[in-house]
């Protein structure tokens, strides 16, 4: 590990404190003045329920260009504006195959049936009388940085290249105490979860999976799901690829075979170079991205950055994220945030004196099972040239020698 | 530890799974229909930045009555709404000494200045270059749960009682990187924070404090700082009285003894019984209330519930909260979420069964150190029947033979 400046630009995070000094710190100077503007008058009294600054600008991005209109989209969280782990509710990404339904939740029913001892029905008000729990997990759309599996845009920002992916603690009923008490028949191995949105989205759920840690979620960051998250309830695979967490959860059919969806077959299968199709690879690999600096961000200055970014691994917890300046000759170890959660994202940090050369940015994790993301060209050779899911490869941003930063397929 | 049904009506945890399906499952019935109302049409299309169902109605309670206006007011965290133990921003608590300023981030600065080796001024940009750190921590006002020390009110819920109460993942500089780049002159003991709204809000910080685990922020739950949260930054003082964590941050003096500023004078500080004042008090003690079942809630059916609440304590972690059914006389542990994280809210929780009797309902929360909640009446022993800030006595919740649940003093 270096303790000083790296050949690729990197600092130590110890050797840090100094250069920042020199780096970004003001000179001597006169306190400022104690009445800004903004203190000369009351500002606005607080109103019910709160919204961001006008001078933050957060806003998803839609993705455009669904054949089916905006109702069959997406919207991408803006990962270069955000910090920390947590994505706030407003700007979790999104995709929808028909629009987001307004659904009554008094008038919406969950109902378990088929190869069970017992077919049950539960309201809202029964699901709030079961054991809940929480857990702070990541979501990653099984399309996630497709643009960088099929290379068509290298002038997109972090969000819109890999922000179909956030984060947020759920609360919900634990789905094993449903099925334990529907009774599941011993020859079952699959559950059918079917959303109540125009489009009927429907998938199929290993029933290991379903009786291990996954929840039919209730609340979002402490309130009640939003309705473009599954408003009242939704499932919650946690590491799955996110259109398996089912939304405005309707249905449960537990049966002996997967129900081959129009969900899982005309889309979320993987391609692979001899022709044949994988179906259900649910679990997301492990991953990582630089959120800054990346895409059309613009270093103004030379001097000390932090750079911050991503990791996350749907086979457990991250354990080590490395950074490189030098577009991958050398490595250098970020500072992880200092609890790395098991299936949610991780932050990582390292500090970057950049003095105005051309370098390629990349970071590259390692979960606490030893899988390695891989690079870009690895990441695609197991796939044929059109398949798009799954992408995991190394994120490479380029920063210019005038500081213009941007995506490239390093 | 009961294992079966107690006195009290608790049921231990591990017993919950037969009582549960007694009490709320539903019986034998057919798949519920496959298409619902909102099935037979395409949802709303997404948008840039998303909010709740209308069928939530999630709003904060405004804490009518202050002299000065809705302009230093406060409204409270909607406990009773929510679960998990995250606050989304939009329903994080607010104070304020003179409304909400609408700052322009270009044009704030953070000056240090004082007993400092040399003075320092630093933009928004500036910061954005220093090592971040983020940490989910609760903040709590020094006058919440006023209603129960200086007992005015039955007829509240959770949140209007006790609502002053917020949990984030807050993400920013740690001061000590900047203190120790002014160079803190070696008899300097404390720091003093000005807010930039019209009030001045200023408060003193103990040095040792200061450079301890206090963070500038600029981040809640992964986006930038709402106004009402101190937009472009703020001071954040985790376990400590809310107001100390000083909002719109753009001074900080360092000097050899407090200032007694107005906001830590004139309130904030505590009448004893002898007549003297306690000053500094800053730590939030140990505490606890139940969210669910709580004040104007209405059982609606006998049978098994989810008691669930929060937990948290100024001085570390949480590691034990028990519950009482019966007014105190006998107590069961509660189930802690997963991770007990210093300084944050935990959510604890407890299955229950109501056979209904007129019950009264308590929980009581004891940290790492050992500190163990107060009962009403020892909470309030030390203080002048006057005071009302810092109080953390045991909440309890009377539910009547209707079903009726409301706030007691017992």
């Amino acid at each position: 590990m270096p303790d000083q400046i790296a050949g690729g630009g990197l600092l130590h995070r110890r050797g840090l404190l100094k250069a920042t000094a020199a780096g970004v710190a003001g000179g001597f100077l006169l306190p400022a003045k104690a009445t800004e503007d903004w203190m000369t008058h009351s500002g606005e009294a607080q109103n019910g329920y709160g919204s961001p600054s006008r001078f933050a600008n957060l806003q998803r991005e839609q993705l455009g260009g669904h054949p089916f209109g905006a109702e069959a989209g997406s919207s991408s969280t803006p990962l270069q504006d955000l910090n920390g782990s947590i994505t706030p509710n407003s700007l979790h990404f999104e995709r929808h195959h028909s629009g987001i339904p307004d659904i009554d939740p008094d008038k919406h029913r969950l109902t378990i049936f088929g190869e069970v001892e017992q077919n049950l029905q539960f309201s809202y008000e029964d699901l709030m009388a079961y054991p809940k729990e929480s857990h702070i997990y990541f979501l990653e759309c099984s399309g996630n940085s497709f643009r960088n599996a099929l290379p068509t845009a290298s002038d997109q920002t972090a969000g819109s290249l890999n922000g179909l992916l956030s984060c947020a603690e759920w609360t919900g009923v634990p789905l094993h105490y449903l099925l334990d008490e529907a009774g599941v028949n011993k020859k079952a191995r699959w559950i059918i979860a079917e959303g109540a949105d125009a489009s009927g989205m429907s998938r199929s759920v290993p029933i290991d999976m379903a009786l291990d840690n996954v929840l039919v979620a209730l609340y979002q960051n402490g309130e009640p799901l939003r309705p473009a998250q599954g408003y009242p309830m939704r499932l919650f695979v946690p590491g799955s690829e996110g259109n398996i967490s089912v939304k405005w959860l309707h249905r449960l059919k537990v049966q002996q075979t997967p129900a081959y969806t129009k969900d899982e077959t005309s889309k979320y299968t993987d391609l692979l170079k001899d022709g044949t199709a994988e179906m259900f690879s649910l679990k997301m690999e492990v991953k990582s991205l630089i959120t800054s600096p990346s895409g059309k961000m613009n270093l103004q200055r030379k001097g000390v950055y932090e750079i911050s970014g991503l990791a996350w691994s749907g086979e457990g917890a991250i354990r080590k994220v490395e950074v490189s300046a030098d577009g991958g000759r050398t490595w250098a170890e970020a500072a992880l945030q200092n609890t790395s959660r098991p299936l949610a994202l991780t932050r990582f940090r390292i500090p970057w004196r950049w003095v105005g050369q051309n370098v390629v940015l990349q970071s590259r994790a390692i979960d606490d099972r030893g899988n390695v993301q891989p690079s870009r060209a690895s990441a695609l050779a197991r796939y044929s040239s059109g398949s798009f899911y799954h992408y995991n490869g190394i994120q490479s941003w380029q920063v210019s020698a005038e500081g213009v930063v941007k995506n490239v397929f390093a």
